[in-house]
């Protein structure tokens, strides 16, 4: 994790945390806080270290999590990432998932790494509330029993879907959409409503406007 | 504008266009939409030209427009851009903005340059529909008519909010929100609901938020 800030969501995490490179500012102002191996750097070595040429504070290595399967409870809403390739578009739907308190994403096996610098910054902090597993995800949706939404041109207007307590939403990809052997399992077809010319919306903001609906459907 | 996508948008739009660089292929199939000067060109000189690494199809060169005015008018809402940075951002707001009928943006003059072809990519073709006005936001909303609406913690419910006929919505910078200044002149304060942990949204997302509501509302 590089940047201060998310490096201080990690600590108040349950992620294990390996190591801490910090500046002396960032270390005395967390000592407390601070797991595994400490190194005190300048702000100048910082720059050289990490993916990005900018970085305020810190760096930490974290383990990653095992690709646990995830299952959806009745109560619970999940989504579902049918190949989201882009890591900035990956990381902005983890914390839009997180700002509507969905906590659960099963990916498909090309979709961005999760652990992914680009991924982690993107979701500024909330990589650390949101679980993810990533499996073959037309065999994972033939086996629960969770309604499906997925969204079609022709589906129902989510102004007006009554989304109910649970269900999983599938979100395709940037640039096809959702794909055939997916969509397949898709139970209920949902539309986000067009008033003006746009072909089509991107992925993370189809998944912020259906989130929306859904919680104000409940 | 860059890849086939703009260039073709643009041939579809009022912009002028001064030179058009396409492949064989691109050329013969657009042949009576091309205007201004025809460049034929490899599909591997085309990738040496271009800001981006990978390019299909085209490029071309055209006109940019000046820099009008922008009143609203009292049946149409336009957006208000305080200092939105990052192209990738504006360009989805410029998208997202097309896709709900919204085709009027005023922006401060830090906002990114609407021009840059990250944000023109990032628009997928939104670009040729929407009007852009850079200027001193704070002075340009003191002299409007129109309900101003700006997102705060403390701020309406958004699915509660009647949002009329028209307005003007005001989207905050990515890392410090609505500026002061900007603030001041806010009329009706409103907020995206929350379910979950994340501190705040991106500000494209918000504005899907928000656009999705007010057409909803209609």
């Amino acid at each position: 994790m590089e940047g201060a800030k998310s490096v201080i969501e990690l600590l108040d995490s349950d992620f294990e945390t390996v190591k801490v490179l910090g500046t002396t500012d960032f270390i005395s102002r967390l000592n407390k806080k601070i797991k595994g191996e400490i190194l005190e750097v300048s702000a100048k070595e910082l720059e050289g270290i990490g993916e990005f040429q900018t970085n305020e504070g810190a760096l930490a290595v974290a383990r990653i999590r095992p690709n646990n399967e995830i299952v959806v409870k009745p109560d619970q809403f999940a989504l579902v990432l049918d190949d989201i390739r882009d890591p900035g578009n990956l990381g902005t739907i983890i914390r839009t998932a997180d700002w509507y308190g969905i906590n659960q994403i099963i990916a498909s096996e090309e979709t961005a790494d999760f652990y992914n610098a680009k991924v982690i910054s993107a979701t500024m902090g909330s990589f650390t509330r949101v679980e993810i597993f990533y499996t073959e995800i037309a065999r994972w949706l033939s086996k629960t029993e969770r309604k499906i939404y997925g969204a079609f041109l022709e589906g129902e207007n989510v102004h007006a879907v009554d989304f109910g307590k649970g269900g999983v939403i599938v979100i395709g990809n940037e640039s096809r959409g959702i794909s055939p052997d997916v969509g397949k399992m898709v139970t209920d077809k949902i539309t986000i409503p067009r008033f003006g010319k746009a072909e089509s919306l991107n992925a993370a903001i189809a998944t912020a406007v259906i989130c929306d609906n859904i919680r104000r459907s409940k």
